[in-house]
């Protein structure tokens, strides 16, 4: 039976300010759950409708009712639970690292995350302005590879000027990627879903970089900033494998 | 001062079977309102907040209250529009041609489009069972992009079987698009969100091919299909400027 605390607390797992000042972010889902007890992440309590029958002594069961009320889903799948927000590791700046400057929708973070995890990518680095990792809809994007992806957040023009690898920037104006040297290791920087990258990183970024549109001269004016990272992604590592 | 008959009408356009029954969906948003207004899409009508100062007739000034009741966004922007939905236009099968076989989210399906309209793709071919294409979510995430984009529904494998062009699937076992032949034309067909191309349409598909994996075997299973057909795309169209 779940106490009037604890449905308060999920609750309000929703603000990132609350999951900041607990520590604390909601998972949903039987298959991401299970991927989460595999992996590093620390559980703090398990609700579920049938027993996942681990060691976890936070495994608490409750009924189909108590679910739909905790779940922030349509559908509820099962189980929610609360597990522990991680300190960021180190980064490693020998490798491919993607930086974020400002991304705001949730799905559209999700998908990079699930993009870093598909192609290798271990640091993802992200503005304070980019949407919280540990948001709800992004955990649910990611599909279970925000346990693979280091995720930071931080000032990305200190980021940048700290940084010793090139830093190479998404812009509408740049060289065409397809005609590009690209190294196995830098920083690949996509910005704002309706603004790009801010001035202020274009300025510090060492090398434009940009898709090139192949529909005609009324095509749409920019890409999708999950659908433009898949792209650039896919370019630097088809590199390094060709090599 | 709009009518109660009008703001049925509007709220009704949410569902797919009003739409198809009326013939009309709804546009938000002043940017993507003018996009349609200059292409070949036909108004029905245009709510305002602030005269378009256009010829339409159609044209109705309504207050900022009135627009937040029949708004389907948190936060309307100045307009809605109602349009008339085209009928689909002959599919030129000399191109390149994107078909999905039940993509079901709005947000995938619009980014999709976008991407059609960036690299050129004139043709997306659509399983009856893809989310609709004049569903407001999906409008709103094509940015503009459904203007430039022949949007076809129609039984995909009675598609295929007819089509005298190779069709490639995308596949988790299927050959690496880096080192696969890709003809300038052709069918791509890229599959659903949890279970990907049906078994129905594998046994006809010529030829399967793979986005390799270059994180460990831990790494997600698979992509967001959004990102899968950016990546994709990416590959056939860059390869055709390359010859």
């Amino acid at each position: 039976m779940l106490s009037k605390n604890q449905i308060k607390l999920i609750s309000s797992l929703k603000q990132k300010k609350r999951r900041l000042q607990s520590g604390l972010f909601v998972v949903e889902g039987v298959k991401t759950i299970k991927e989460l007890l595999q992996s590093q992440f620390v559980l703090d309590t398990l609700y579920t409708t049938e027993s996942f029958k681990s060691d976890a002594k936070q495994e608490e069961l409750i009924s189909e009712t108590e679910l739909n009320r905790i779940s922030f889903l349509k559908t509820p799948n099962k189980a929610l639970a609360i597990f522990k927000i991680p300190k960021p590791k180190a980064i490693d700046f020998n490798e491919l690292i993607i930086a974020l400057d400002d991304v705001r929708d949730p799905g559209n973070l999700g998908a990079i995350i699930r993009l870093c995890d598909w192609f290798g990518v271990k640091d993802l680095v992200c503005s304070e302005e980019t949407v919280d990792c540990y948001n709800p809809k992004v955990i649910q994007a990611t599909m279970g590879s925000i346990t693979r992806v280091n995720v930071s957040y931080t000032d990305l023009s200190v980021f940048l000027k700290q940084s010793e690898q090139n830093s190479y920037g998404a812009f509408m104006n740049g060289t065409s990627v397809y005609n590009m040297e690209l190294p196995s290791k830098g920083i690949l920087v996509l910005g704002n879903e309706a603004n790009g990258i801010s001035n202020e990183l274009e300025k510090i970024i060492n090398k434009k970089v940009t898709i090139p549109r192949f529909g005609n001269l009324q095509a749409t004016e920019s890409l999708n900033v999950a659908t433009a990272t898949a792209v650039l992604l896919s370019e630097f590592k088809r590199r390094f494998i060709e090599k």
